[in-house]
């Protein structure tokens, strides 16, 4: 399904790549809170395609329409529906894909759960496309949970093989977060962003395509708040993140590389600085028993390469059940990770504001 | 919170660590189910301490005491409670941990959580011990993917820095799964099993402890289950497996080393074998689009190294906010990657059964 | 909140009635449905106001517009948007009520839940004109129901004391259902329905309102469907039939005339026909242990008068705390039970076919 | 399901009536909560049976033992769990109920929903006994929202024809609901009491069986609590309170009776007394649009006579398919309702707690 909820906030995500429109329904913000439209609409621009060589070339101003949930520019407590009408279709490239499976993609598995009653075009409801609306709701909790005091930010921390430095998780500030966000490519080392764009439109000139890493941080979020077990933060926020398409993996603090560390190495000691009780280190990523214990949350989360290649590649008819070949038409991005960046901030600030209300 | 469950099947998991007891209360199990009692017991006793030189010293037999929902051997459909008493308790090893923080443990995060009212002995409710009643409710839920033809099995991949050979992921087999579940040490190479070993035993050895990787595998799991977005397979599977202590990752399929693929590399061409549709490789893991491919579903689980150890730590007091120093006491695994196979397999085995029913 | 579901199926509506439009998403309904749009258009002009004296003034024409997970005719299987621009409004009729509290109306209490940021024209999110989308949502899964050979229908049982004739609860056919959602005035008797209209256009004369209960019964359910204790048939009804504004009970079978029954006479005693198994009488109303029996499922709403009457009322000024007078303006229903017989017909559908996917 | 929650508090029921023991896990209580066990003991007594003419002669002293989630009389936060043994159980009574249907009872609806093999004995998971958990949950909740200012209280308002005295909606106190929970048969007017006592004896005695209205009142919940369409505080107690079985009816303020009065009638006139604003009457049952007033809570809820009367009754033997005769044998209470008013007290208590965590 394409609601996501928990306690008191929740949200419906609807629309295919080529219909009407996309959109998305949250209920359950708090009434009064300010939201600024125009840093929504910055917010939606740093997802929105057509900009530079390393996106599709399909032009969607995805300017958010408000239908309902706000007045005078505050929520009113009552759900909000924001709808992006599409424009930019092409749908005749996609004609093939109703009895052929692109590699990678969702189409058979689709064809298999829809009874090939799904929509094809652009990847219907499977399309990249859908975390649009995903960026509109985060978007807005970013704001709210701005007005907590809490900053979520996000760059990217390797294309393929190129890495950005990562975040100091234990110093991380709410400065340095916004610093990035207003980059066009959002990494911290701008050298190293150089060389992705490079690495990504080699990848794109040899018809191929690339996949990275996102880190993503809250700084801010206060100590004490999730639960054990099933209700844990790493629970809620990866329930959020895998909804975001080509996403393989999360982790958390050390994450994998916590597995390579000893337990003198990977504890994080306690201390007090400036009377405030932390940790030296933040390898539990902000976390410790599904708890915030009041440093940054740090989470990684992995993006496999973009599946369209507009390669020759083998696959199957699946309603003939033949071999063949396919080439995949359409406009796609060589690598979706620079745009994924503002849909990891806005999966992990709707499921942080959700541990707060 | 300790309860967990979608649709029609849910889990409520409850107890402390040297409380009365804990257990499982397993709700929407299908009716008419036989429950091989010897299997299940066998299952848990994968998991129960006091066994080797690589897990605590605290003995527990952990025989499931089943209060409801069987009868003659049989699931009645009616919610399934299974409880195990505690025995070997050393609660006076503890008293310290109510006003001092053990780095690596949610002994802080707990006190703020809760306000100071929470059980600490032996960790309370965060006690790696509940894992027992998850075990639980996994082994029957692996019995009922096997009456429907789908086998659940895991090994260690690796301990710190020494590996296990991987599954392959578009070959493996029922069989393969089920002769790991059989060894006492679960790795496919018996070799890298010896070489674990003794990595725990020196960092035991050391007062130190290390932590791992397991690797997950379910064959036979039908196609076309799952959803797009926020109900698929992923974002199913994850939200149960961050639940088990000491868990800071999780990746399907290639995971995090699909970033360092290109698109032609990662993507996996279909073809049909024995008349069926299938894929070349399996770098996605059983999972596009959050639904099923009818390929093995592939996942890997990163174990934190155990925060418990023998050591003179830096920490603080919480109650008095003043540094201090702590050594741990208790009994503790080196290494919970062992015991952590069948809560793997038994999160992933009820996460998979859920999407079933 | 404005979701409503359980398991695979579930709405989410928004809107406030004075905003720029109304609407719903479902997502759940499965794929390649046709979705028949005049029959849903008739049924949305069944809840449409406008129409006859016995409604509010307000004319709007409430078509839906179907944003996504519909093509070519069929449900897609992704989440399907509608919405209804609003049109005709009339805000200024409501300025008073920032902060004078409407006696029977949710203007105080919304007021304190949202801190008076909420949006009060036409009542905002608490409008009856909220049940519109909650009629699309139930048209839909009233049509896919019928796929299903169950048919959903509805009448009103009584306005204040005129009485229609009940639905024989052990023999209520399809047709019957059918022929009523045919008529102008969903009544059994059109002599009762005469002297219901009377009564409530002598209300209105004298600046008054009346209530009513609507029955609905739903036919071809099948037997064995539905949970004990709390994921009952009852229990899953009363939780969207309590959604409608203005409800204030809801009863099963017999419901409050069982309480007077003994237990001879409300038993109701299984015996053979057509070689399948049924009941002699339905005071059960086809729930049996929060399963149904396979007998039609009957229920009863009650629906409390109209708060909104133009006479004098006294009241208090909810900002500065002090008594006063007030004259409800803007138009409204003297009597909600002629256009509330759709939105239980819809809500019953919604949750009756919630119990089948 | 057995399982019942919002948000972070959350109860899973488990047991059947002849089976080992019966209990409930609740998940979410507020840690550091005193629980006085004696009045839970009090309070679970209330329900108890084997204490008077009105009642089962089936003894159970049904003394909850809690096994987790409570430390030195407080609540830990962590999931509660409490058992009761099983012991007088006379399981030979029930063997021909499981081809035999009795009139009025789940068995035929059962055995279809878990193709015959749900535990019969008793009724199973379907008995009135699992009220007993319910019980243990409420009372604690009780306990947890009398912390809080809030009294919840339930009397007998008819059985049959016989009427005890309405309480007041607008004006009843805590001491008045408090008053009747020591009586022994609840009511207000022991007079109508006693006729009451009179009519079921009268009923047992010619093998019949009675039903009644249970009113219940909450005193003291916080204004501007709930919200409107779904998650409104009527759908929220309804959603639990038709899980007591034998539930036919609910009905909130003037529930029925409001469909025969006219606006004029049945609108609460605002007032301010003692600096607050308040209703001048309560036919609003203290929710507007789903959200609290203010005012006391109030709620009748309908109970339909036992269904286990020990005349000769006609039925079919459900796996033959012929028709037959049944006289039900075992010990079964002529009339539910003096013993379901802890129970009704108890469903209200939880879920209004679960509007406040």
């Amino acid at each position: 399904m394409s609601v996501w909820g928990r306690n008191n906030l929740k949200l419906s995500i609807f629309g295919e790549s080529h219909g009407a429109a996309i959109g998305v329904v949250i209920d359950g913000l708090s009434a009064g809170e300010p939201i600024d439209m125009e840093e929504l609409k910055a917010f939606c621009a740093r997802r929105a395609p057509g900009k530079s060589s390393t996106s599709t070339k399909r032009k969607e101003a995805d300017i958010p329409q408000i239908l309902s949930g706000m007045l005078n520019g505050k929520t009113t407590g009552a759900p909000l529906c924001a709808v992006i009408q599409n424009s930019d279709t092409h749908s005749q490239d996609y004609d093939n894909l109703k009895t052929t499976a692109r590699p990678g993609h969702a189409d058979y598995t689709a064809f298999l759960r829809y009874s090939g009653a799904n929509d094809v075009r652009g990847s219907g409801h499977f399309s990249g496309r859908l975390t649009a609306p995903l960026v509109i709701a985060g978007g807005i909790a970013k704001q709210l949970l701005r007005h907590r005091g809490i900053e979520v930010g996000a760059h990217i921390l390797s294309v393929q093989n190129v890495k950005d430095r990562a975040f100091d998780a234990a110093t991380v500030t709410a400065q340095e977060l916004l610093k990035i966000q207003g980059k066009e490519f959002p990494v911290i080392d701008d050298q190293s962003g150089e060389m992705m764009i490079q690495q990504i439109e080699m990848a794109a000139k040899h018809l191929n395509s690339l996949g990275g890493v996102v880190e993503c941080c809250a700084v801010g979020f206060p100590a004490g708040v999730g639960s054990p077990m099933f209700d844990g933060i790493e629970n809620i926020l990866s329930s959020i993140l895998f909804g975001i398409p080509a996403v393989k993996g999360v982790e958390f603090g050390a994450g994998f590389d916590a597995t390579r560390m000893t337990g003198a190495e990977n504890n994080d000691y306690y201390c007090i600085r400036d009377g405030e009780i932390c940790t030296e280190t933040n390898n539990h990523g902000g976390i410790l028993g599904g708890i915030s214990s009041g440093m940054p949350i740090t989470m990684r989360v992995a993006f496999k390469p973009t599946p369209s290649i507009s390669r020759t590649q083998r696959t199957v008819n699946f309603v003939t059940k033949e071999e063949c070949e396919l080439v995949v038409k359409g406009r796609h991005d060589p690598c979706v990770v620079p745009r994924a960046v503002p849909c990891v901030e806005a999966a992990a600030a709707f499921a942080l504001l959700s541990l707060l209300v």
